[in-house]
């Protein structure tokens, strides 16, 4: 328990650290890769050749492409394994859930191999589909009970199927939102400009069932959003 | 012209008829292994094989295998080149876009190699992009300007920012709903589920803006298909 507490606490020694630091620096070249050229294009050379490193040092700290894609979907996990925090008022409701909003786009943005090919990364990975089945289910917990404190604070009104079919939509939208804009092609340029799309859509469909404060709030905000 | 008017009549002989019936069973062998496989994992020298076809006599009829998914994508656009009738009533509205989003998900569906890997097959061919595009820009189209019906007969009560918004929101749905599903798996069997899990998804999108008796009716509907 000792060392496990030690290690916790992440003393490392020098070549310890040089390792930690390699595989940070493999991670980043191969998300950049990724990204940039799909990850189905990218073998484990064009990475180390990227890097500057034999591809025998590249295999020491990874045994292969899926083993750096496991690790970048758990980087990916933690990053969107927030929620939004339990608002002090509606209208606080509505500015967390715009903020949440951004930070799930800007992940899958940052992120987006994932989604580029997702059904084929699924199908090579028995272990990545359930654990993507885990996100997406965290997420509509997420927005049920966002919504279920709504109604009960007078600032929402929504009948339980509807909130369930709200969050299902909620969760389409902003998965696939990025997808849907990369048709008309997407580039680092237009990226911050989709992702604001992205959220005022999201925002869209919950705006129906807002009542009072909250409602006014978010449409004072989508109104000098669309400006 | 005469000319063209016979052809256009499709007066084939014998061996023009051959040649018309061996490009419909590759363009159907290729769909089908395409959507098995992923595109991306099935060369021609599969499709042939599958086939029971020389190499060589299939690329006497498809130069390659861009031709060969250029004209499935050219079906694909015919059959999603469709928009609900002008509706007699609100409640024949309701009924139209009921109808029209599971012929729009069943055409996803049938040609569902192409929403796996999209951004990879528009990055290849700029065509199939700047035609993708129009697909959505029509969509869009339709979806606004049924809405603004409604609006002018009462049946909707929308903000022309709002119908915009939803126009979005109905495309990405539509677009992606079967995508979404196939993270948690969908195969034949569970595939008519999704799809009319997609419709009445789609149809929240619309329910709260509709008013009176389209509302109703939506209402009704909804409930007969969540029980």
């Amino acid at each position: 328990m000792a060392a496990r507490a030690a290690a916790g606490r992440h003393h490392l020694d020098g070549n310890a650290l040089r390792t930690e630091r390699t595989r940070s620096r493999v991670l980043a070249a191969s998300l950049a890769l990724f990204n940039e050229r799909g990850e189905a294009h990218v073998g484990t050379g064009a990475i180390a050749e990227a890097l500057g490193m034999s591809p025998g040092n590249l295999y020491y700290h990874f045994p292969n492409k899926d083993a750096i894609v496991e690790h970048l979907f758990r980087r990916f996990e933690e990053r969107v394994d927030v929620a939004p925090a339990a608002p002090e008022s509606p209208v606080a409701a509505v500015e967390n859930l715009w903020l949440y909003l951004h930070l799930m786009l800007e992940a899958i943005w940052d992120y987006r191999f994932l989604y580029r090919n997702l059904d084929d990364l699924l199908e090579r990975s028995p272990r990545l589909r359930s654990r993507f089945v885990r996100i997406l289910d965290r997420k509509q917990e997420t927005v049920v009970s966002l919504c279920d404190g709504l109604v009960r604070s007078g600032a929402m009104r929504a009948r339980p199927d509807e909130i369930r079919a709200l969050g299902h939509n909620v969760l389409v939208v902003s998965t696939y939102w990025l997808n849907f804009q990369s048709v008309r092609g997407l580039d680092a340029a237009s990226a911050p400009a989709a992702m604001g799309q992205g959220a005022y859509h999201v925002m869209a469909l919950v705006a129906p069932y807002l009542a009072g404060a909250a409602r006014r709030h978010l449409d004072r905000l989508s109104r000098s959003y669309i400006e």
